[in-house]
């Protein structure tokens, strides 16, 4: 089988490589409004083991799935005067509904603080209901001047948490538990992304949040890539919606609240994080299909086989699919679960019967071995295990590769050019901030020196983690 | 204990009764833009679980799940004369974006047909691509006059699917297909709604499609609930949209194809079917929790007791919680779970560690059973078998004896004000529906003469059953 060289090279032009896995793999399409995707069966397979895995994981932190609805009344926003700021032209606003124009304009979400704590006001009565820790699947627009799918797009897919606690310590300690086990823990044991939690500089920061928390991942183009983020809200948003409850003592403060975010730009960070030039390299842990057997040629007793190796796979727990395509030619098949990177192949051709072996193929260390048919199961089920530790070792060394330490503005510039620079958060400051934008360098997040997150940009000593981003 | 009433009785008030189960069972709360509702975390957990079961039934019928844009272009809709009609009074435009007025305003989409449609038209090349079938998880937005949570609100949750076949007959096959084993069988199954599959009149058919077929649920003041509709679109998308492809002899005829959708409007259809003067009563097979064991008061081996028989009934694949609250007053607690139609408690005190027995509370039957620990797991076990088929059971007998056969439209009127007639659908026709359309019944489906459903209906002898709806 010669590989067809179907897409550009990722040296060459990057975010062309990008474009074409996304449109080979048929991960997604951009949507006729301006901005927005669509987002192919496959991609959206991958979306779905995402959710399924990162569901699970925010279930175990305690807090429980609701919905509340898309539009809000633009009121609301206008509340919390950080917050309207921050997004008011992103925004887009419905004026017109039902057949007139209406008395309200509505905005649609661009995210769900304020109408979500409207209702935690009500819910939250006394220190009994606390903390009250809430989950939303959803859709969310934010107007895009300059689109990218999956990694900045009008509409979004993405989970929302809105938690309230009873004291500042509760919501700190929270907010740092979705960073750390649910989302960091998410995509580096699952997603095989070995990301960077950190502390956000206030000029990152999310508008009214008092610290935003991040996850930050490293592309192969050497850019950060924002993978998830966890804000502290203090008193900001309950001030403005009036959430307080009755403590232990009779008296009535204000709750601390918190929010924490991580969408389908996530499948932007796993394409570019570990796509080569054949296309995706999915993680066996996330993938829908862990393995898919191929029937290379028809021929006596290849079918058989195949089904009784689906069989076994299945049996051993394993995601496994059968491509018994045999009139569509196995070259292009093979080039195409390569674009879509399932982690293994088992290959089966009339020949693989007669010698009682078949081929493992393993797309992400890339090889190709004959394989003795009552050792499939074993083989691949090991392979599997190999493959997502050692993508994660990968994208580790290649993360480490690319970063490092500098003691100079000038020389964290020149560092982002194809990676990141560590500098001491002294050295750069607001000023310096400024000072990188102008080469399109900022501050991905702040560490303390033996790597840990701070939990104010006021401790001594911090080290500025600074790079490219998208 | 002795139960407060906190409901309205469904004899004095059925639509009140609906309201305070939905507010005092914590499901749902109204939202800020009207017609809009909050989905609250047992409401959502429900809903959730009707997803998931779904989801495996949509999968089984080859559909995979994709993502399409909430945004619509206006121009789209208006490419198929009669579904720009149907949707047109519904419709909410956003004409304001990313600061700016647009150009062109785009709709929320109230269905996703006609941007879908225009992807299929891309994707579908030859006979080889066909069929397609797609399947999509989201919002929706429908403006609403009259709203009413769950039933009928503005924005809505829903799967919608949407297929393309290169057959008429095809294309029928797999509408009906959808009808009978995904949705009716898991209504039925599940649900343990035993719905009525038919074929809608010309009047009451969806916007754009040929044929419209539905699933009819009767619910407990005798109104009818359309919880599920399948749709064959005929070529009338295809020809709006080019949807072609390549047959065998090389000529490009157009396509035919399906849409077909299920709402968080059968949340409401659960609580209307199976909810008493107590609360709801969530089928077994449903429910996120099957099982609550219950401390009614602290006490010696009280915990350890609780505890085990959680694990055991969780390792018998029993969804089992554990309200171990006893700060809580038991009988707000047992009142609590009944409201929430948990189907099982598992109620443990002092006297029972003693006693070696436990009381297994059924929801659904109502009884009540001194049960010796070691028969716990069995007995729970069979309950919910039981209750499963009996909740059926129940809303079968009701539905049946809810529906008598007339002749006449006037005795059709008459039956409606407490449940469905069968009339002869040649005494209706056209003109009998504009009559009983001002009594506000409507025909609910067209059934042959031996309860299957009819292709067209214009075959004779087809019987309509008749009877107000939500
Ligand atoms: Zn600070
Ligand atoms: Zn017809």
């Amino acid at each position: 089988m010669a590989r067809t060289a179907v897409l550009t090279p990722q040296k060459s032009d990057f975010p062309r490589w990008y474009q074409d896995v996304v449109a080979k793999a048929e991960l997604a399409d951009n949507g006729p409004v301006r901005g927005t995707m669509v987002i192919r069966p496959y991609g959206y397979s991958i979306w779905e083991r995402m959710q399924a895995e990162l569901d699970a994981r925010i279930k175990d932190a305690g807090a429980r799935n609701a919905y509340f609805p898309l539009f809000i009344p633009e009121s609301y926003l206008q509340r919390e005067a950080e917050h309207v700021e921050g997004f008011s032209p992103e925004l887009a606003v419905v004026t017109h509904a039902g057949g007139k124009d209406l008395e309200e304009p509505v905005v649609v979400r661009p995210t769900s603080e304020t109408i979500i704590n409207e209702y935690l006001a009500k819910w939250v009565q006394s220190y009994r209901d606390l903390p009250l820790l809430l989950n939303q699947w959803g859709n969310v627009v934010r107007w895009e001047l300059r689109p990218r799918v999956f990694l900045r797009t009008t509409e979004f897919l993405w989970q929302e948490g809105h938690t309230v606690h009873a004291t500042q310590a509760d919501a700190a300690a929270y907010a740092r538990r979705i960073l750390h086990e649910t989302y960091a823990g998410f995509m580096t044991d699952v997603l095989a992304i070995p990301v960077v939690p950190g502390l956000k500089t206030p000029k990152e920061r999310f508008a009214g949040a008092t610290h935003t928390l991040t996850c930050e991942g490293m592309m192969r183009d050497g850019k950060a890539l924002q993978m998830g983020t966890s804000h502290e809200l203090g008193q900001n948003f309950a001030r403005a919606f009036d959430i307080r409850y009755l403590d232990a003592e009779g008296e009535r403060p204000y709750a601390w609240t918190t929010s924490w975010g991580a969408s389908t730009r996530m499948v932007g960070g796993l394409i570019m994080t570990h796509g080569d030039d054949a296309g995706l390299r999915i993680p066996p842990r996330l993938a829908a299909t862990q393995v898919v057997v191929t029937v290379v040629k028809a021929g006596e007793g290849v079918a058989p086989l195949a089904e009784a190796l689906v069989a076994e796979l299945r049996a051993a727990g394993i995601r496994v699919e059968l491509d018994d395509r045999a009139e569509i030619a196995f070259g292009r098949r093979a080039i195409d679960w390569e674009l879509k990177g399932i982690p293994v192949r088992v290959e089966i051709g009339p020949r693989d019967v007669t010698a009682g072996a078949v081929t493992v193929v393993r797309r992400i260390p890339g090889s190709k071995d004959a394989t003795p048919v009552a050792d499939v199961v074993r083989v691949v089920s090991e392979a599997l295990d190999a493959d997502q530790a050692a993508l994660l070792a990968e994208a580790t060394a290649w993360r480490d590769g690319h970063t490092v330490d500098v003691t100079s503005l000038y020389e964290a510039v020149e560092a982002a050019s194809d990676g990141w620079a560590r500098i001491p958060w002294s050295t750069v400051g607001e000023e310096g901030e400024a000072r990188l934008a102008e080469s399109a360098v900022t501050v991905r997040c702040l560490l303390r020196p033996d790597g840990s997150v701070p939990e104010t940009e006021d401790e001594p000593d911090l080290v500025a983690v600074v790079g490219r981003s998208y």
